[in-house]
C-alpha cells in the first residue's frame, strides 16, 4: 500500500482555501499512484481554531467541505482531521476527529482521546473525549488512527511540579491490542525549541514498544502566535526515524507500507543547534503573520540597539528587505553610535528608513503638561514620554502607509517589565517576546555568520533604553547572562524564589527579579501577541491574574 | 445545628490576608454559638487564581494556611474551599475541594465533580474531576457538600450551539441516593446581569426535586475582570429562598438547620433592573481592582460625551470624586458643547480636572512626519494621531501622578473596532467594554435618577469621537439600537450572518458589522482587562484567532 503524506501549512478559519490546498494533495497524490493520503490533525479549519468551533456556521462548512472532499475520493483512502458533532446531548458538542474517506464515502470518524488542555491548549473547552480506541480496517490493512496527544500516554517532565503527568487513558495501549499493521498518527504539534526532541522519543517509544510501523503527520506553518514545524516522520518497528519531512516548509512524500518494516534508518535528520530552530521558527512565524493577514509591508523603530537590528533582520528574511521600512528617531540622550549604527545596519539590509528627530514634540508635549504638572523633575514620567512618542509616529507611518508595527522587545525586558506600555510595547506582532536576550545576541551573531549584517557596535555595546543621561540595563538588573538563567528558572520551570536561592543566585536579585515579573502582568496582558518559540512563552499559554497579590 | 455562612471578599494569590478573614469569621461564628461554618469554593487562595495553581510554592502555602485554620478549630466544623493534591500520577495534579475541618483536624476533603472549561472558566487545566460523590457525617447529620458546577448537571441553554450541554455525571443524583439532610454548595460563581436569574433556578429546582434544604454560599468582589455578586442563599424543602445574603458585598449570617425546613419563604429579595445591576456591579470591580492593586486615584479623559461621563461618575461612586482626575483635551475638531458638558460634569461630581489643549502638540507631529509622508491629506492617520496624542497625555499625567487611567470604551466600539488602538484604547482597566451603548445612556439616566449629574447635553447629543469636522458615529454605522441588537445576537447568542439577515436585520448592514467584528479581534487583544458584566465579554471568555479568516 502506498501511503501519501501531506504536511501543509493551513490558514485558521479559511476553510475554503484550506479544502483547495487538500483536494490539490489528493489528486498529486492519485497521479503518483497512492493508495491513501494522509492530513494533519484539523487540517479542515486549521489549528487552533479556538472559539470559532462554538459557531454552529463554522462546524457546517467544515462538514461541507468533507462532503467536497468526498468528491475527489473514488480510487484513494483519505485521512482527514476535521471537528465532527457528538450528537449525545450529554458532553461537549464536538469531537476532533480523523475522518477516514473511502469510495466517496465516509468510511469511519476516529474520535480524540487525549484532550491537551494545558498551556496554550484548551481542548477540553471544546472537545468530548473518545472513550473507546477502535483500529480501522483500510485495503486489508489494520490501522490504528491516533490523533496527536492519544501517542503521549506517558509525557516527559521538564516541570517539577506541572501538568507534565500521566494520562488515566492509554488509548495507544488499547489500540495495540488488536495487533494493528500500522499507526497513523495526525498532529497539530507546535514548535518549541526542545518540541522536536521530546516527539522524537514518544515517537521512537510508540513505534519500538509496540513493534509496529508508524506514520506521523504534523501541520506547519504559523498561526498567530503558535509556529508548528511540520518534520513529519515516517518510523519503522524497531523506532527508527526512515524519513522525515522538511521542517518549516510544507512537504509532500510517498512511502511504501510493506517497505517500511524492512526498511533502516538512513536518513540524517539535519541537526540544528536552538538558535538555528528559534531563527528559522521566527521567520517562518512572521511570514505567515503577514501573509496570513494580508499585509506585505513592516515597519519598526531602529535604536542602533541589538533588538531592533536582530528583528530588522529576521524581518527582511521573512519579507524581503524592500518591505520592511525603518524609522530611525533619536532624541537628546541617544549616543551618536546609536544612530550611525542603525543607519548602518538599514543600509546593509537594504530597508527604506527615515530619520525622524523627537525633541520638538517632546519639548512641547512637556510643555503643555506643564500646567498639570507640579514642577519640571525629569524622572520615569519623561522617559516614558519618549518611547511614546516613538510609538506614535511609528503608528502614524503605519496607518498612513499600511506598514504593520513589528515590537521589538525580548522575552527578559517582557519578563520583568523594562518597557513603556503604548510606547515600545506597540505593535502588531511580537517576533522576539519569546526569545531572552542573552539567545538575541546569539541570533544576531548567527545572521552575522557569513557577512556584518548587524554592525558590531550594536552586539558590542553595553544594553541601554537611552531614556536618560548614560543610563544602562545593568543599572538597575543583574546582568544578562545571570538575569536570564534565573528568569528561565522561574518561567520555564516555575522554580519558586526559594529554589532559585537554593541554586545559588543572589538572594536580593532573585526577590527583586521575580517581583518585577508578578507585578508587571498588568503590562504583558496588553502586549501583541508573542511568536511562541519556547515551552512557556507569555500570552494564552501562561495566564496569571492582574490583581492579585502573590 | 446552627450554621453561620461568611460571604467574603477575596484577594487572588494574597493567601495570608483571606486566611486572616477567615480566622477571624470563624472566631466570630463561635462567639454566636454556630456548630459550624461555611466558606466559598477556593476560598484559601481567592477565585480564580489561574497559572498560580501551577506553582508548587503555592500549593504548599495554600496547604499551611490550612494548618493555620486548624488551630482555630476546637468546637466548631469548618467547611472551606481550597485545592488539594492529587497523590495519583495518573491525571491532574491538584483537585479543587472542600475541606471539612473538624476537633482540629482535617475531618474530609470533598473533590469538584463537573469542572466548568468554557467561556471564562479553565478548570481541567488544572484540576482532576472527582469520580465518586460522597456525603459526609457532620454532627450527627448526613451533608452533601458540592462546588458549585456540581448542582449544575442540567444547564440552562442561552446560545442555540455551544457548550451549555448535558454533563455526563450528575453527582446530586448520587448524592441525593444517601438521603442527605442537607445540601452545602459552596461557590464562586461570577456575576452577569442573567446569572443570578439561573442560579436561583438551579438552586430551586436541586432543593425541590430532592426535597433537601440547601445552603448555597459565594464569593463577594471582583477579582481582575470577574465580579463576585455573593447573594449567598438558604433554601428549604420546597425550593423556595428563605435567606439570602447581600448582594455586591460582604456578608454574615447564621441558620439553624432543624428551622430551615419548616421555615416559609418570607424574605422579599431585592429586584433590581438589568441597569441597577451592571451598576452596582461595575462599581464594585472598579472599587477592588483598584483597592486589590494598591491604587487610589484614578484618572481619564472626558471628552464630553457620554461613555467617559459614565465611566467618571461609576468611579467617583467607587473611589471617592477627589480621588478621580479628569483630562479635557479638545482639539479643533471639538466643539463648544462639548468641553462645556465636560466641564459641567468635573464640576457637578466634584472632580479635579485640568484643560491641555493637543493643538500645538498635533502640529508639531504634523511637522516631523511631513519627511516621511507623501502629502498633507487628512485621514484616518490624522484622527488616530489626535486620540494618540491624549493617551499620551493622560499616560504621562499617570506616571507623575500616580493615578491609574481608566478606559472609557464601550462594548459597541470594542467589538467594531471603532477606536485607536494606543491612543483611547489606553487603560489599566476598562469599566463599561463589556456595556453596549444603549446600556450606557441607561446607566447615565439612572446616574441622574435623582439629580443631574451626567450634564443633557452628553446624552441628547448624537455620538461622535470628533476627530475630524462634522463627524457622527452613524455615519458609517447602523444606529445604536439596531446595531446593539445585531452585536448581542451576534457575540451572545452567537448567531451567523445568515441567522442575523432572517432576523430581519438589513443584509449590507449585518455582513458590514460583523465584518468589523472579525477583523478587529488584533485590537482587542490589546485591550486592558474589561469587567465582565454580561454572559459573553471580550477578553479571557472569548477566545478568537488574530490571524484567521472566516
Amino acid at each position: 500500500m502506498k501511503i501519501a503524506i501531506a504536511q501543509n501549512n493551513y490558514h485558521v478559519g479559511n476553510i475554503e482555501a484550506n479544502t483547495n490546498k487538500i483536494n490539490e494533495q489528493i489528486i498529486k497524490a492519485k497521479a503518483q499512484k497512492a493508495d491513501m493520503i494522509i492530513f494533519s490533525e484539523l487540517a479542515i479549519c486549521g489549528y487552533p481554531p479556538l472559539d470559532l468551533l462554538e459557531q454552529k456556521s463554522f462546524i457546517e462548512k467544515s462538514q461541507k467541505a468533507i462532503n467536497n472532499i468526498l468528491m475527489h475520493v473514488e480510487d484513494i483512502v483519505v485521512i482527514v482531521g476535521a471537528p465532527s458533532i457528538n450528537d449525545d446531548p450529554q458532553g461537549k458538542k464536538l469531537y476532533n476527529s480523523a475522518y477516514v474517506l473511502e469510495h466517496g464515502q465516509i468510511k469511519k470518524i476516529v474520535h480524540k482521546t487525549l484532550l491537551p488542555t494545558y498551556d496554550i491548549f484548551d481542548e477540553y473547552r471544546y472537545f468530548e473525549p473518545n472513550e473507546v480506541p477502535e483500529v480501522v480496517e483500510i485495503n486489508g490493512h489494520t490501522i490504528a488512527i491516533t490523533i496527536c496527544e492519544d501517542l503521549w500516554d506517558e509525557q516527559p517532565v521538564d516541570q517539577p511540579f506541572a501538568q507534565s503527568r500521566l494520562y488515566k487513558k492509554a488509548p495507544m495501549k488499547k489500540l495495540a491490542g488488536n495487533s494493528p499493521d500500522l499507526v497513523v498518527n495526525i498532529a497539530a504539534s507546535p514548535f518549541s525549541y526542545n518540541q522536536e526532541q521530546k516527539r522524537k522519543g514518544i515517537l521512537k517509544r510508540n513505534a519500538h514498544d509496540y513493534q509496529i510501523p508508524l506514520i506521523y503527520v504534523n501541520q506547519v506553518g504559523a498561526n498567530t502566535d503558535i509556529i508548528f514545524d511540520g518534520a513529519s516522520k515516517v518510523l519503522n518497528t524497531n523506532g527508527e526515524i526512515i524519513k522525515q519531512l522538511k521542517r518549516f516548509e510544507e512537504d509532500f512524500d510517498i512511502v511504501t507500507l510493506e517497505k517500511i518494516e524492512k526498511q533502516g534508518a538512513n536518513i540524517q535528520n539535519p541537526s540544528e543547534t536552538r538558535i538555528q530552530q528559534i531563527h528559522n521558527a521566527v521567520v517562518l512565524g512572521i511570514r505567515d503573520y503577514f501573509k496570513k493577514s494580508g499585509f506585505e509591508k513592516a515597519l519598526l523603530g531602529l535604536s542602533g540597539g541589538i533588538d531592533s537590528a536582530v528583528v530588522a533582520a529576521l524581518a527582511c528574511e521573512a519579507l524581503g528587505s524592500k518591505n520592511v521600512h525603518g524609522l530611525l528617531m533619536p532624541s537628546e540622550f541617544s549616543s551618536d553610535h546609536s544612530v550611525s549604527d542603525a543607519e548602518t545596519l538599514a543600509l546593509n539590509l537594504g530597508m527604506p528608513h527615515h530619520t525622524l528627530a523627537i525633541k520638538e514634540i517632546y519639548n512641547i508635549v512637556n510643555s503643555t503638561l506643564s500646567p498639570a504638572f507640579p514642577n519640571n523633575n525629569f524622572d520615569v514620567t519623561e522617559e516614558n514620554i519618549q518611547a511614546r512618542i516613538r510609538g506614535l509616529l511609528l503608528m502614524a507611518y503605519s496607518n498612513k502607509h499600511g506598514n504593520m508595527l513589528l515590537n521589538t522587545s525580548n522575552k527578559s525586558e517582557a519578563a520583568v517589565g523594562y518597557s513603556t506600555l503604548y510606547g515600545d510595547t506597540n505593535g502588531g506582532l511580537s517576533p522576539i517576546g519569546d526569545v531572552y536576550k542573552s539567545d538575541v545576541y546569539a541570533i544576531a551573531r548567527y545572521i552575522n555568520r557569513d557577512e556584518t549584517v548587524i554592525p558590531a557596535g550594536s552586539i558590542e555595546k553595553p544594553p541601554s533604553a537611552e531614556l536618560r543621561p548614560d543610563q544602562q540595563d545593568s543599572d538597575s538588573l543583574p546582568d544578562y547572562d545571570i538575569l536570564d538563567r534565573m528568569l528561565f528558572e522561574f518561567i520555564e520551570r516555575k522554580q519558586s524564589v526559594d529554589d532559585l536561592i537554593g541554586m545559588g543566585f543572589n538572594k536580593q536579585d532573585v526577590l527583586k527579579v521575580t517581583h518585577l515579573v508578578n507585578i508587571n502582568e498588568y503590562k504583558r496582558y496588553q502586549f501583541p501577541p508573542i511568536l511562541r518559540v519556547s515551552s512557556k512563552a507569555f500570552g494564552m499559554g501562561r495566564r496569571y491574574p492582574i490583581v492579585a497579590k502573590y
